[in-house]
């Protein structure tokens, strides 16, 4: 019920007259600050994993107030493990829902285009180390300081404010857009899942991540593990009848290395991904263990994730890591002493893709990324991001051209997050031009309000 | 005010006549089974640090049931710091208090004795590994399980029967004896420094800690650390721009494993230490670290604690270790990337205590074990426990010839603990003969009904 077809593959609309152009530019520029001030709204919202409502009621409402069909779409559970986007899951998504907007125009030619963004963020760790409180957004000469500024709020204030420009330009996109206001990306990927499950196509997706104002060639597959190492426990004053799961882990963790090392050593066989120095990125994100500072433990956890290539089926890889990790925990004279680790899949276990260039997609946000820069600036380039995104969900399972292209961002995941805002507003305007010229524009008709759901 | 001043070291008593030692041994008998049922009830308060209030109350009533002066002893945690029993505490002690049971007896002649024994326990681990509910004692044939089983509830109960049996054989001892009923011994040893601070002293101390029958010649000082690790988040699509906390954690570690490796080498020149395996053994109890799987962790605290000899002071060994750590941190090509490790100091910081061989307890306990057990038992063996015991409190702070020895246990500190109940049983004997022949006994004279504090 929720499908919107993709438009036929007509042939390239173009990027707009130069008139059309100047109005849609002096549009982003006269709606900036407004848009910075949506962007801190978003970003006083802590949507951390698990509690992103708040900022999705603050995004359903702006889309509302704008005029496209809004749709609060809760995640299918029964989906995960029946339908190949979903990664497993390990929370309830009660309070986890996408927004989904829609503008469909009055009569549809041009071609049709989602542009996705991602709400949920990642834990601030110690807040005494930011320079600024996480989640007061604090503008500080060129850049706007806050937990998710970079990742990636500002890409969804982009993608908003970029539609907004194109009709306070005066005009009106010929063929159908949506707004997918999705969640989980950080951890499953479950939240563009479900957009996709959702019947949820278009001819193009668009995705503002932070990647420096460059496009992504393609990214990495990645499967986020967690591994429970069971330690027998002891009094310190016998350590050798104990065996501890602190030092297991350890040990195991160690044995991991290997494996990241062979999979990196699989990039000379890839294509893009030979240049990339750590494709890998086997990371251990948290660790926990131990009861008792003077007992020699007796469990310990420890969650990561690890890549690899675009065109590798996630469920092999899942193989071959529990594979390495049932082999390297039976070989360690310590590790062979537990029990065999538990490894669970706990996040995103997904594939990689690749946007293969000379698309009409690419050229044309090429030329909008041109138009949005100053005459003397770089072309767009193109790069490998060796990390999970939702282009994927998009790319793999539906074949979807997926442009991800956004702001500068400083320390995304790390302490003292920050976006440029001269670069979102250079991408504010690119995303405008190319949505006007992948869509098509005409001069808006005027009609009455828009009607709300 | 609260001071038992320590009898004049008399000529030894001795051991018990024949007929007063069977009677002694009858009363155990005769009571034993009490003695169970009043340990399994001290196993079903979850005696956890910072909740010993629940079992200190049953343990009082127990006393002043018997006709003891009970005094309950707060933890006056203004001597943290000044008195030198004390180690640093990091909880605060509202909950956490002694139970001083006294016995003055009518006219005092013989040595006096301190019974000692903590109520304390240590984290279960996980409980559905267990083969019993660890708070609800099991007996399965010669064993009782459960948490706090051997690590030392059956010794409180047999320093409380064994008094109760030298009472039930028509005897009174003829010098002062107190039970010192402590927390806070799994992590600082400030029960005891407390009661020690309180004045309570006597010509002896005995501790039933587990030992298997044996009784501890020396062990070690101790000193438990936590270490944070402060690495720089990242994106793992950036591994290389930031530094893994908990990576940072584990070289640290393996650095520290060469102190460990030097801390044992001193062993060779220490009396009793040279046939120890693990003297020093340094052991990681907890580690936690991370905040999210998918972020380069930016900190990562771990505690754990090593152990020296008796002699070393260990303030001095404190600085080792920091000065070890810095190094360690300074020089290591990942950790030196971080700011400098924080190392604090969290529990026990205490020297260790030797029972130098020949001393009149000794021989008195040798007797009393002798007779305790079948005639055809091997004598008492002395051997060395590397780990902090609250004996180190009377022996260093006040050179109270400190005996340890208690019953069979298996598993403290870990899965399905347990005590052996015919170990137990003779372990309450031996105490017995020995509180009577260390303190010397009368033919108890009938009087009304004990007063009640």
């Amino acid at each position: 019920m929720n499908i919107t077809a993709p438009g036929k593959a007509s042939s390239r609309t173009g990027i707009p007259s130069k008139a059309d152009r100047d109005r849609i530019l002096a549009a982003v520029d006269a709606a900036f600050d407004s848009q910075v001030d949506f962007l801190s709204d978003l970003i006083r919202c802590v949507s951390l994993r698990g509690h992103e409502a708040g900022v999705q009621e603050l995004v359903a409402a702006a889309l509302q107030e704008r005029g496209y069909t809004v749709e609060r779409q809760p995640i299918d559970q029964a989906l995960i493990g029946r339908h190949p986007a979903f990664s497993p899951a390990t929370i309830g998504y009660d309070n986890s829902w996408n927004v989904i907007g829609l503008h469909k125009p009055t009569s549809a030619h041009g071609r049709s285009l989602i542009l996705n963004a991602h709400v949920d963020i990642v834990p601030t760790g110690a807040q005494e180390r930011w320079q600024y409180p996480p989640f007061e957004p604090t503008r500080r000469g060129e850049w706007l300081y806050g937990r998710g500024s970079g990742d990636m709020k500002a890409g969804l204030s982009a993608a908003i404010f970029a539609l907004d420009a194109i009709r306070a330009a005066g005009l009106e996109l010929t063929a159908p857009v949506q707004i997918h206001s999705v969640v989980e990306e950080e951890i499953t990927g479950n939240g563009a899942a479900m957009a996709l499950a959702g019947g949820y196509v278009a001819d193009a997706v668009l995705i503002p991540e932070p990647t420096d104002e460059k496009l992504v060639r393609a990214n990495s597959g990645v499967i986020k593990f967690a591994i429970a190492v069971h330690g027998t426990p002891a009094h310190p004053r016998e350590v050798s009848g104990g065996v501890s799961a602190v030092q297991a882990a350890m040990q195991l963790l160690s044995h991991l290395r290997r494996l990241e090392d062979r999979w990196n050593e699989e990039r000379t066989a890839q294509p893009f991904f030979d240049e990339v120095e750590n494709p890998a990125a086997l990371t251990i994100g948290t660790i926990s263990g131990g009861e008792w500072i003077a007992s020699v433990p007796s469990c310990c956890r420890f969650e990561g994730r690890i890549g690899f290539y675009p065109g590798d089926d996630p469920q092999e890889r899942v193989k071959e890591f529990e594979a390495f990790v049932a082999k390297a925990a039976a070989e360690d004279p310590l590790v062979q002493r537990c029990p065999e680790p538990i490894v669970e899949w706990v996040g995103v276990t997904h594939a990689g893709y690749i946007l293969p260039p000379g698309s009409d997609a690419e050229a044309l946000l090429a030329e909008a990324h041109a138009s949005a820069n100053s005459p003397d600036s770089p072309p767009l380039q193109a790069y490998v991001m060796a990390c999970y995104l939702d282009a994927a969900v998009y790319s793999v399972h539906a074949g979807i051209p997926a442009l991800v292209y956004g702001p500068v961002a400083e320390n995304i995941h790390a302490i003292n997050e920050r976006v440029s805002l001269p670069s979102l507003r250079r991408v504010t305007k690119a995303i405008a031009l190319f949505a006007a010229g992948w869509c098509g524009v005409r001069p808006a008709i005027k009609k009455p309000p828009a009607s709300r759901v």
